[in-house]
């Protein structure tokens, strides 16, 4: 298969947008939904660890109290599908081990053959919690596949609104995730934007890249 | 202009994978590499605040620097262009009016008509300082362009690594960030796998979607 143009992605990127207003009438065809949902299943992490959960919420009633502790926003009743980021505390052992298991159910092998490589990824966990930057080094790996979502939207021509304005402790008793190993991040609506959605005809606002860009 | 078909982008997102051996004699055209580069200016922020530094590094003698300061790491080393991501400390009023700025110059209008939203950004910044997540908070932007940078790479058929193995204080030593406001985050390699990359052909190790994606 043949890689897209350049041109194509920056188009696409420069197309998409924080969207504000959905058209509540648009619903994302099945299809392109499932192949979203892949790219967040997809999505690079550190060790390849996936320390996360994403929670679809497409009961009326829980986007209704999702949206009142997002501070009254919209996105979540208007858009086609919401997305909640969670991401995985207090990362152990046990997690190492669940995903070894995967690896050798996906590529065969045994345990003892990646003794060591377990030893590595226990051994930087280990001082990530020794040192207090585990849980904010593993949410950032979350940032990572909400980059892809977004990134992978725009090229299907689906609009997004990735959202950090909202109360994570009131999402997490929405959610059933108090209490858990898992805790909201973020979240992201996805559908089409509505034809009056002021902000889509906005410029986009980013420095010039001589000013975030640099070349050694 | 035509959105990419779900195939096609399912198709590059399991192609990609991190590359562990590039071909040092391969490098981008440059049209590529400002096309990705193009991509990271682009990339979406919390506010759009954009809390970045990119730097990206041709220089052989600091290559070298980085690799020693990457556990000996040879993608530095031979990759195309290698991007340190390096994200902003302590951000403050003087940055939200400097995006203020940015935003006048390119939308228009007057810093007089942005005060209400000026003082919601000040507002979130300074809870989010009294409350000891700020750098942590910014840091987790830095990676939504990590993931933009990754998803865009494999569209265009470009390899890439996303390394976090590496020091982060020795990285902002060699890259003069010691001392700044910035600090580094990660990094990402981008060029060619080597035909010998024995990692490319490994099957990629993600969890089952029904143990990642709940759906409500």
């Amino acid at each position: 298969m043949q890689p897209i143009s350049s041109s194509l992605l920056l188009e696409a990127l420069n197309w998409r947008y924080a969207t504000k207003k959905f058209d509540r009438t648009k619903k994302l065809p099945t299809a392109t939904w499932a192949a979203l949902e892949q790219a967040l299943v997809l999505a690079p992490s550190s060790f390849g660890l996936q320390p996360w959960k994403f929670i679809v919420v497409q009961d009326a009633a829980v986007r209704q109290a999702l949206s009142a502790a997002s501070w009254g926003q919209t996105q979540p009743l208007d858009c086609s599908q919401f997305v909640v980021f969670a991401g995985r505390k207090n990362l152990d052992a046990a997690q190492i081990d669940r995903f070894l298991d995967r690896t050798i159910e996906v590529r065969g092998g045994n345990k003892a053959a990646l003794a060591d490589y377990r030893a590595i990824m226990v051994g930087s966990v280990e001082k990530a919690r020794a040192g207090g930057y585990l849980d904010g080094w593993q949410s950032r790996q979350v940032y990572i596949a909400l980059g892809q979502l977004l990134t992978a939207a725009a090229l299907l021509r689906i609009d997004a609104c990735p959202m950090e304005g909202l109360d994570p402790a009131e999402y997490d008793k929405i959610l059933k995730l108090a209490g858990t190993d898992y805790t909201t991040l973020c979240a992201c609506a996805i559908g089409y934007r509505a034809d009056d959605d002021k902000y889509a005809t906005l410029p986009k606002v980013r420095y010039k890249a001589a000013e975030v860009v640099t070349h050694i």
